[in-house]
């Protein structure tokens, strides 16, 4: 995973004023993806079978000696130690039987520290002495691959290499409004170093922000107080709260793919735009750990920060700028190195036996950070025994999947997706006529507290049904009569607009679907098992401490968490597969659709209608949507399961329909985003908002100067229009209207 | 029709230079859609007597009774009486039995003469007094309706409004090279009036480079030199050469579709952009009759015009600027306004019976600048003979189409393909992914000499199949030996590179196509029956003259050519709605695109080898594409017909192919072109250059400043990348490849 965030927080967007939406459309919340009405009596029987089988013969030993296998040593994307990886990946499927498996390299700009020069932060005297230096590495604790030679320097991927020194600015989290509240208590970036806490964005929006208001560099850490909540006592290898040397890896560059061939695949004839232009700091950036940052932190001079700035180290948290002792400066001195250099993705093919040419993808990256045993090995681990079982099944019974499968490990994904974007780029037009849906695991597990889903809302259903199916691994959610995955998934995190139902995250971005979603209107889903919230985010997360025994000993005792994800995600591949009507749950769309246009009319009503802008075509939009689906649905009863072309046409008018929101000028001001209505928020790039690409401009004038309103009104009217047309575009691709 | 030009001069394009190709890269000119083996033996007898049923049942008199009832008064876009028209189409296709026909409104940006104030030119003296005035309207000749009240005041679609008046400048054919001349000679054209011939570049084109140096007005005019090569005496309504009297309308915007809603389609919801962003001249343009030019090139002074620029006229054509009498001036007093109005097509469908969500699209755009009986209702009627024929079968045999007929009659093409554009930009998503082809007809006939034919090189073969089964209309050539249409195009049209073939012209742009072909990546071909060369297109186009009398006495007694054009119509429709493997000409595509990077690399080498540039991506790009297509074509021997879902993959696969071209983002400079081999070249808007991205900007290069290289070879490069990215895509949609 590239970045994250409490889900929690994420799943609360739409708010309660969700239930009021019935009074304005017609919601329906029945589920319309009923195996039984959307498959043949054979079809359903073979599906059983397998789905059987599924549950039977998914290893937890099998997925612990992957993992074991995959988490000896780093591999790093572009890295030998990733090309290693990739290799054995693919023999791994070869043995297994895969009928097809193939590299597929890419050549991409990527970043790493030095091998001989860490990068440090000190601070300097007067006469340039450093009186303290931050730790070069992460320090060993516990498991014996933490010591090995080829742990890298602490570094972030695409930070600038430079030499800083300056006084020291606190910046909080490092949000738009804390950079704003710097600025109204008057202290300027100019010239200075920002030391800013990590939890709540993306830490490349934070470099690029204080980048923008002039900041030389930028030092990141995490607080206790967010990933260490019970204190430094039990923390890892005796918890799973960040040890006080833990320094979180990750990448600050602002787009996805290959910084420099936007766009296109970076291939041998690619066309590569200057470095300069590319989306990655000009300024270094670098994390330390917290006992680290306290070094910083107890010298620091200026005035109080405000209290939710405050954290749990033994200090009063001040915002500087500088030190008390007024001679003294912070020094950045980064030396990372950009190169060149192949990764690759490994592609499995799984054959289909009746439309060959219709595409369910499985995913998830392969390298990692440093030993990466959670992000993402858990489910690199779980996919390699998902295809070993499907594989099995097929030798043992001569079973073939209806549709292809095609299993996916990309390359250098901690970087910004790079593999999986310039896959995308190079076999969009294929994937984008033939995929059915996306499934990705960016890690199997990040906790044994719950299932976490983010998800396109045609999904819903199969993952709610899928979810039913799988044995709970929790013994004590069990016997507390909860014997499913969506059982607890539904009590620990329940939907606070439904209670009843169990909390589906937008789908945002911040790993690899982001190009299948957001670029080609393919409906993806991410999920996971994971912690509850009482930390931001899961502890170890790209730190050294993401070892095998986190897992092993820690997290997923026996490996049954593991093997629950494995089950739900091959119970959803071959439900995807193997069903004559694919199970998209449009209902659901139509839902979600409608409370997004609720909560948009209700919340900015009177801005609105202030310019004298009309909601109305939006709104009719949304109820044609709603009536088509109904009328559609419907039609459905009348299937003739024995008139292939007839399934087609039906199959193909359903995928059209996430494809019909795809805009292919992109959002406002985003070339980047197509996906019209699950576009992330622009200001955060992790996070989903429904119809982003209005609310960002709906939020930007309500904090616009002036001179800037006519034309943000002109891009949120220009928007308007195209929302409501590609909506309207959604009913009709679900008829064969021309008019 | 928008625009035209000499069909022999386009052709030429690739020049002899293709005949080496074949050293460089192996082509192969074998016909591979042969029907038996893209067909079962089922649907072979099938679709052979529905072929010889249109033969049979296709009647002249239709026709003729069809153009007779359209042309008894104007119907130009968004007038009652092209609503009219539009009514009267619906019910007619409602009476033959289409099983749905719609009216789909659009509401546009249109413009039209003052019904009060006549548009004119005058000759002013020193006290403003005209001794001269141009005619407000062209002069009825010969048939009853060119003396109806509701004939409108002579125009050009778009001009602006407003009175100028200045010294007059003659800029010969308004080129671009015409401009160069102008200003090496020293003649300003800031705040003068340019006099402009028309006959070899689009109007608009000649309107916007005037007003780009400083023009405060244009007059436009059709030499007799073009149009009336032998001489006054005999023309209509006594030939078909242009009368002295004859202004030719035409539209002067520069871009397709509605003006004020690019991209989006002008239904209720839309956004409208400010009129001042439109694409739409910001000064006044005329057209005028010849005899009118007369009395101002008769007038003017300064040095004589070089000899390409001379005319018919008898005069000595002189440069300008204003006239020999140096106190007159020319006053140029235009009276247009701008509406929105409604303006409608009429789509008729006959559903498919084995894949109703395959289109095969045949159109015609029904409006027209006055009577239209040449451009475009020829068409018009042609068409509905066609639709009575199929209807006719159906009733008589219960026949109905494997794949959807779609009838599509267009509004409003004449002012820039509007509501073609229009319709294309709400359902193109639905379009491109379910249409097989699009057949356009501008026009049936503009003369009785040769087909003449624009296409997308995937129809060549199927196009040359079809016409070699259409019976000749000429008995003349039918005595020579010359029994079917395509052994006269064969004749009297070859192909320069391959003189026993006839010729295929590019596709390029100036008639509704243009969407389909250039935006949404639908193979498209547009022919009709054409004139010889003696003048640079059909001399009455787009002026009063084009009556049906015009057909009816001199163009087409007894409709034969327009039978001939409606059976090929026919023909090519159910060939493409019936045969199970679409008889897509993949080879002659690969060859096509092998002599455009023949010609390239041969024109260009020396220039693009000082730079460092390899084509050699490009080359293997090539060579893989028509490698891939041998592979592809010899799998096809395999195919088992009684397999719904495999005939149907490799029918996606093929349709994928022209899909394959089309990049999202445009072409360099030109988001309203998106087909990287098929875009007409940017400098003349109708024609058809092969990869106009890379020519376009190598012309540019050639013609630059100093400064301006660096970003022009910028542009070069990662085009390049982009379309040999995109001929790979073309070659691997032919496999199962996502490597």
């Amino acid at each position: 995973m590239m970045l994250k965030k409490n889900p929690a927080l994420t799943g609360c967007i739409c708010g309660a004023a969700g239930f009021a939406v019935a009074a304005v459309l017609v919601i329906t919340l029945v589920s319309t993806s009923d195996k039984k009405e959307r498959n043949s009596v054979r079809t359903e029987q073979a599906l059983s079978d397998i789905e059987d089988y599924i549950i039977s013969n998914v290893n937890a030993d099998n997925i612990r000696n992957f993992l074991r296998y995959m988490t000896l040593k780093p591999h790093l994307g572009g890295t030998l130690g990733e090309t290693e990886l990739a290799g054995w990946l693919a023999s791994t499927w070869e043995e297994q039987g895969l009928d097809e498996v193939h590299l597929v390299p890419y050549e991409v700009l990527l970043s790493y520290p030095s091998q001989d020069l860490p990068n440090l932060v000190r601070i300097l005297d007067a006469s340039n002495q450093a009186i303290w230096i931050s730790a070069a590495k992460q320090k060993p604790l516990y498991a014996p691959e933490e010591s090995l030679p080829e742990i890298p320097f602490t570094f972030n991927g695409y930070a600038a290499a430079g030499n800083a020194t300056g006084e020291v600015v606190y910046a909080g989290y490092g949000r738009e409004e804390d950079f704003k509240f710097l600025e109204e208590n008057n202290i300027d970036l100019s010239g200075k170093i920002v030391l800013a806490r990590y939890g709540h964005i993306f830490r490349a929006n934070i470099a690029d922000m204080a980048e923008g208001r002039g900041a030389i560099g930028v030092v990141l850490y995490s607080d206790p107080s967010d990933y260490a909540p019970e204190g430094s006592d039990i923390v890892y290898p005796n918890s799973y709260f960040m040890p006080p040397s833990a320094a979180p890896f990750g990448t600050v560059k602002l787009k996805d793919g290959d910084p420099l061939t936007p766009f296109y695949p970076a291939v041998e004839s690619a066309y590569h735009i200057p470095q300069d232009e590319a989306p990655i700091p000009k300024i270094p950036v670098q994390p330390i750990s917290y006992e680290d940052a306290w070094h910083i932190l107890s010298r620091m001079g200026g005035v109080e920060a405000p209290s939710e700035w405050q954290g749990d180290l033994n200090v009063t948290y001040r915002l500087g700028p500088g030190f008390q002792q007024q001679d003294l400066r912070l020094n950045l001195d980064v030396n990372n190195i950009y190169q060149q250099n192949i990764t690759h993705n490994v592609i499995g093919i799984m054959k289909g036996s009746v439309e060959p040419d219709r595409y369910v993808l499985v995913g998830n990256h392969y390298d990692a950070w440093i030993l990466g045993a959670v992000d993402p090995n858990s489910g690199t681990a779980a996919m390699l025994e998902l295809s070993r079982v499907l594989t099995q099944y097929s030798k043992e019974t001569g079973w073939r999947p209806r549709r292809t499968l095609v299993f996916c490990a990309w390359g250098s994904e901690e970087y910004g997706l790079l593999a999986s974007v310039e896959w995308a780029e190079q076999f969009g037009k294929q994937l984008a006529d033939r995929t059915v849906v996306y499934i990705n695991i960016d890690m199997a597990i990040e906790g044994n507290y719950t299932l976490r889903t983010k998800s396109a809302p045609l999904l819903y259903d199969a993952i709610y049904s899928s979810a039913k199916k799988v044995p709970n691994p929790d013994p004590e959610e069990v016997a507390a009569g909860r014997p499913t995955v969506y059982d607890t998934w539904a009590h620990r995190r329940p939907d606070p607009r439904q209670p009843d139902m169990p909390l589906m995250q937008f789908i945002g971005s911040g790993s690899d679907y982001k190009s299948f979603q957001h670029n080609l209107g393919i409906p993806c889903t991410d999920f996971r098992y994971t912690h509850d919230n009482k930390t931001l985010g899961e502890p170890m997360y790209h730190t050294l401490y993401e070892t095998f025994e986190l897992v092993d000993e820690i997290y997923d005792q026996g490996f049954e968490f593991h093997k629950a994800v494995t089950v739900l995600w091959g119970d959803l591949a071959v439900v995807f597969s193997e069903m004559d009507i694919l199970p998209y749950s449009l209902r659901a769309y139509a839902d979600f659709i409608a409370r997004a246009y609720y909560d948009i009319t209700t919340q900015y009503s009177a801005l609105i209608a202030s310019k004298n802008i009309t909601m109305e075509y939006f709104g009719k939009a949304v109820e044609n949507f709603n009536s088509t689906i109904i009328t559609f649905e419907g039609n459905l009863q009348n299937v003739d399961f024995e008139n292939p072309l007839q399934v087609r046409k039906i199959n193909d008018q359903l995928m059209m329909v996430e494809r019909a929101f795809i805009d292919p000028l992109g959002l406002p001001g985003r070339p980047e985003y197509n996906h019209v209505v699950t576009a992330p928020s622009k200001k955060d790039a992790y996070s989903g908002t429904a119809f982003a690409g209005l609310t960002d401009t709906l939020v930007a004038i309500t904090e616009a100067s002036e001179d800037q309103l006519d034309d943000l009104w002109r891009t949120f009217s220009h928007h308007l229009a195209a929302v409501t047309h590609f909506l309207n575009t959604a009913a009709k691709v679900l008829t064969d209207d021309l008019w």
